[in-house]
């Protein structure tokens, strides 16, 4: 007996949507929490599938073998990337929130989806912003040498060169952010 | 701005069901994809959200920096377990299809998961009836020498002590290994 494997086109019917990965790069305190988070909320009350995956959920279980070298905080991406990709192969739209600073990483990550199925949005707020938000107190530490490698401060970021969104988040509102990156989406998640 | 985040009782009333792992675990050929991919269809065919899991996927992704050395198994289960819970998080019914072939490595996925959240299924057929059916052609190998730790014949398998479901697919046949699968996991699912 042989049984018909359910395929991505059966997922993306019931859906209504394919499965689609929206990468969010950027620095600590850009937005990228505040931003997939209602992005989130506003594609589950649209009726879609949609998961957040962020650092906190693989740090505590996937990524609990993995330190802060600059060599674990690859392996990290990779990981989350590759997950990200199962995610999508179930039919979901995925919010990845990473700070994920180096291009050469996300864009392995693109290059593992089908064309158009890696949305990539840049969480763009200078340093200097990100650093006064410092709501987890990060930029603090960092600046008194308590964290090693600190992202925008003692290890660098790589911005996309050609992210699909842009999101300015010391300039524009959350509202306007959200219509920008789900003008993309809703493009790219037309049958 | 803050946005509530779309919680598993939101997901559950959504898909219908909760989020639950549904893991097989057995020999090489005792009938794991086949038992697994007939319930993915069903299941779905039922309306419920559901993905197969096993490790065709990890292999080419996620676990390809991963080799066949005793410790890579383990950490092969150990990542596959954390991604099953990943998925299961996004209120999807995971069936994980693994030879997964020790007992400790299988009870810290149970223990990581909320109570009845994990269904073990043994998959039992004697090892004379799964190297009969040597559907891959590996325990030929296995046999010379080809493939080193083979489970079964070089490295040990350590069956369940006690498994929610144990599936004789040597004796009965998909259907009732099924019907078996099905009515436990319907007793899960119920709200």
């Amino acid at each position: 007996m042989t049984y018909t494997p359910v395929s991505h086109a059966e997922r993306a019917i019931r859906n209504g949507h394919p499965g689609i990965i929206v990468w969010f790069t950027g620095l600590s305190g850009a937005g990228k929490s505040t931003l997939s988070s209602a992005l989130e909320r506003r594609l589950f009350d649209q009726g879609k599938v949609v998961y957040l995956l962020d650092g906190d959920i693989l740090r505590t279980g996937l990524c609990r073998d993995l330190g802060f070298s600059a060599k674990d905080r690859h392996e990290n991406v990779r990981r989350a990337g590759e997950v990200a990709r199962v995610l999508a192969d179930t039919g979901c739209i995925v919010l990845a929130a990473f700070i994920s600073p180096f291009r050469r990483e996300r864009d392995a990550i693109r290059a593992a989806m089908p064309a158009g199925k890696f949305i990539e949005v840049y969480v763009n707020a200078p340093l200097e912003t990100c650093e006064s938000r410092d709501v987890k107190g990060l930029y603090k530490k960092a600046r008194a040498n308590q964290i090693p490698d600190f992202t925008g401060i003692s290890s660098p970021y790589e911005p996309p060169l050609a992210p699909e969104v842009e999101a300015r988040t010391d300039r524009d509102s959350i509202e306007a952010c959200l219509a920008q990156i789900s003008a993309v989406l809703d493009r790219q998640l037309k049958p």
